[in-house]
C-alpha cells in the first residue's frame, strides 16, 4: 500500500498532455516532485537536509556512524517516462515503511537521497548534483557550465535560493550507497529476474559537433556554391550509427540537434549536433569517438565546412564495489549485470563511498520515453529486495 | 541623398546582435518597420491605405485610372539580411522622391505597397500578404495556416488590430506592378550589370517531411534494437542534396529541422524536416521531389521508422509579362534574367496583374543572410532605373 500510495501521489508532477514527463532542474514541476519528496519524508519523521547544490536527504536517524545512503534523483529528460530517477525515491521511502512495519531497528542512519540535475535535460553535464556533492566538478567548473539560455548552474542554483559556497556533507556522513533503478535494457527480461544487481557502469560520453557553413539562400544558391553544415551533420549522424554497430559492444546516438537559423529558405550557417556515445571499454569508445570525428572532419572538408568537435562530459568505466555486489545478490540469486547509462551512483563510487546498485525490470526495455514502464508486483519486489538490503547494510556489523 | 536617409533610419530595426535582421510578421520590430514605412509616406503626402490582412499602400494621387504599384516587403527571415524586402520599398519612396525632382507628373497614381509575410518565418506558407489580397489564399484555407504555437494567421492578424474579413482592393486599383529586389544569385555579377530585369520565377515548394520512429534511452538500447528516426532524416537530407545535383538547374535543402524530444541522451521519436525545393521546371522538380520522397521511404523501411510527406506550399512556375520587361529592359540595355526565389511579383503575376521585377547587383550572391549585400553606387543606379520605370508606366499612354 505504501509504494502505491507515494507512486500515486507523485504520478501527475511534471506529466504532460502527450503521457510523457518533463521535470526540469530548478523548474515548476521538478519543485513540485522536491515539495512532494520533503512532506511524505516529514510524514515518516525523517529529517529532511539539503546541502548547498539542492540535493536533499532524508535521514531515519537511528544507531550511530556513517548513514546508509539510499535514494535517486526526481528530475527527468524532456518527455521521459515516470519511473527513471523517481522510482528509486518512492521504493526507498516505502522500504523505509517496510523496515519500520518489520520491528527493524537500524544500527546506525539511513538516508533517502535525491539528488539534483542527473539527467543533464538543462545543463551539458549529467549527474551534476552528485558531481558537485562529491567534488568531482568544483565551482570554477560550474560557473563556465551554462544552460541554452546562457544562465550558470551555479546561477540558477542561487536564483532557486541555494548557496553553492555552502557545499556539501555528504562525502563525511555518508558510508555506502544502494541506488534502486528501474532497468534501461531489457537483460531481466532475458534472464526472466524481476531484480538484478548492478556490476559496473560503461565508460561514456557526450560530445558536441558543432558544423560551420554559409548561410545563404536556399533557392538562389547553385548546389555547387554551397558551404551548407546540414550536409556535413547528417553524414556524420549516419557515421556514429556504422561505427557503433562495428565496435564491439557500444552506442552512439545524435539525438540532439540545433540549426541557426533554422529557416526553410535558408542554408543553414550553423549545425550543432551532440554525440552520445558509450562502450564497454574505455579503449574502444575512445577508438569510436575518434572515427566518427575523422568522418566529419572528412566530409566537412568535402562540403566546404568546418566541424570542431568539443567533449562535454566524458565519465570513465565504474566498477561497482564488488564485494558489497556480492553479499547484496548472493542471499537471493539476483543476476549481476551491467549498466549502459550513467548514474549518481557511479560518480559516489568513483569518489570512495562503497556503492551498489538494483535494477527492477523493464518488460520493454524503453526508457527516456513516455512508454518506459515496470510491472507493479516488479516495482513492490523492487521495495522489498530494497528494504532487505538496507536492513543487511544497516543492521548488526556482520 | 533620400534613398541613403530612408535606409539609415530603417538600418537598425530587428538587428541583432550578430548583424543579422529578425523581423518576423506581427512582432515588434516588424511593427516598427511598418511605422518607419507609414511615417516616410506621409511625410511625403503619400495616402496611406491598409488591407484586411496588413498589406500597406502608399499612393501618389495622381491623373486617374488604375495605379502603378512598386514595392516589397519589408518581414525577413530569422537571421537574415537588410535588403531582402526593404530594398525595394526604401527605393520606392526615393524613386516618388526623384520623379518628383525631376518634374515629372503622373498620369495615374503611382503606389507603393507593403505586403505582409513575405518570407514565410512564422507561418509556413511565403508570400501570404499577396496570397490573401489576390485571393491564391482565402479566408477558409488561411485559417488553417497555424505558426510554430499554433496561432492561425488569421488570429494572429486579428491580434494586430486587423480584420481580414475586410478583404482587399488590391485586384480593383492597381493596373501593373513592378517590384525592385536585390538579386539573390550572381547572374548580374557575371553580366557586369548592375540591374536586371526578370523574365520568370523558377516553381518552387516546401514539403514537410515528418520522420517518426521509437524514443528511448541513447546508452541502454542495443543499437540493433532501435527505430532512429534521426537517421531516416540524415539520410533523405543528403539525398536531397545529390538528387538536386543529379537534376538539371535544380536546388533542394533541408535547411529546418526539429527533434523530440531533442535530449542529448535519448534517441528521438520524432525527427521533422522542412525540404525546400526549386527547378527551372515543374517536370523536373516533381521528379526531383518524388525521386528524395522515394529514398526517404526506403531509407524509414530499413531503420524501423516511418515517414509521411506533406506539400505546405508549392509554387507554380512563374512568366513574368514579356512585353512590359522587354518594353523597361530594351531602352536601357538591362539583361533579362531568372528567378530562383518566389516573389509577392509572381503572386501578382499569377492573379493577372502585368507584373515585371527588377533586381539589383549583389557583389556575393548571399541573401538570408547577415552577409546579404549591395554596394550603394547599384542601390542609387536601382532607384534611378525604378524611377525611369514608374516613368514610362505612369507617364501618358505610349
Amino acid at each position: 500500500m505504501s509504494f502505491e500510495s507515494l507512486w500515486g501521489d507523485l504520478a501527475p508532477v511534471g506529466r504532460q498532455a502527450g503521457g510523457g514527463y518533463f521535470r526540469q532542474p530548478f523548474g515548476s514541476a521538478e519543485r513540485e516532485a522536491v515539495a512532494w519528496f520533503v512532506e511524505a519524508a516529514q510524514a515518516r519523521g525523517l529529517a529532511v537536509t539539503g546541502d548547498g547544490f539542492g540535493n536533499l536527504r532524508a535521514t531515519w536517524q537511528a544507531g550511530s556512524g556513517p548513514a546508509v545512503l539510499t535514494g535517486s534523483h526526481l528530475d527527468s529528460v524532456l518527455d521521459g517516462g515516470a519511473y527513471d530517477g523517481p522510482l528509486g525515491v518512492a521504493s526507498a521511502l516505502a522500504a523505509i515503511d517496510m523496515l519500520r512495519d518489520r520491528g527493524f531497528s537500524p544500527s546506525r542512519p539511513i538516508s533517502v537521497a535525491v539528488f539534483v540535475e542527473e539527467e543533464g535535460s538543462r545543463f551539458p553535464t549529467a549527474c551534476l548534483g552528485s558531481r558537485l556533492a562529491t567534488g568531482a566538478v568544483d565551482l570554477d567548473r560550474a560557473a563556465t557550465i551554462r544552460d541554452a539560455d546562457g544562465v550558470s548552474v551555479l546561477d540558477a542554483m542561487a536564483d532557486a535560493g541555494l548557496d553553492p559556497s555552502a557545499g556539501s556533507d555528504l562525502l563525511n556522513e555518508v558510508g555506502c550507497f544502494v541506488e534502486l533503478h528501474v532497468e534501461q535494457g531489457r537483460t531481466l527480461v532475458h534472464r526472466d529476474a524481476a531484480i538484478g544487481v548492478a556490476e559496473c557502469i560503461w565508460p561514456h560520453g557526450r560530445w558536441r559537433f558543432d558544423f560551420t557553413g554559409e548561410a545563404n539562400h536556399a533557392g538562389a544558391t547553385a548546389m555547387a556554391d554551397r558551404r551548407d553544415p546540414m550536409l556535413s551533420y547528417a553524414m556524420t549522424a549516419l557515421a556514429a550509427n556504422k561505427q557503433a554497430r562495428l565496435a564491439d559492444l557500444s552506442r552512439a546516438t545524435f539525438g540532439r540537434v540545433e540549426v541557426t537559423p533554422n529557416g526553410t529558405n535558408a542554408i543553414p550557417s550553423r549545425v550543432t549536433g551532440w554525440l552520445d556515445a558509450r562502450s564497454a571499454s574505455e579503449e574502444v569508445l575512445a577508438q569510436m569517438v575518434a572515427a566518427i570525428t575523422a568522418q566529419a572532419a572528412d566530409r566537412a572538408g568535402r562540403d566546404g565546412t568546418a566541424v570542431a568537435v568539443t567533449p562535454e562530459s566524458v565519465s570513465a568505466a565504474v566498477d561497482f564495489d564488488t564485494g558489497l555486489a556480492a553479499r547484496i545478490a548472493g542471499p537471493h540469486g539476483w543476476p549481476v549485470i551491467g549498466s549502459q547509462a550513467g548514474h549518481d551512483a557511479g560518480i559516489l563510487q568513483q569518489a570512495g563511498i562503497a556503492t551498489a546498485m538494483l535494477f527492477v525490470r523493464n518488460p520493454t526495455g524503453v526508457s527516456h520515453s513516455p512508454a518506459e514502464s515496470a510491472e507493479l508486483v516488479d516495482c513492490l519486489a523492487g521495495v522489498g529486495a530494497l528494504a532487505d538490503t538496507l536492513a543487511l547494510l544497516a543492521g548488526d556489523p556482520p
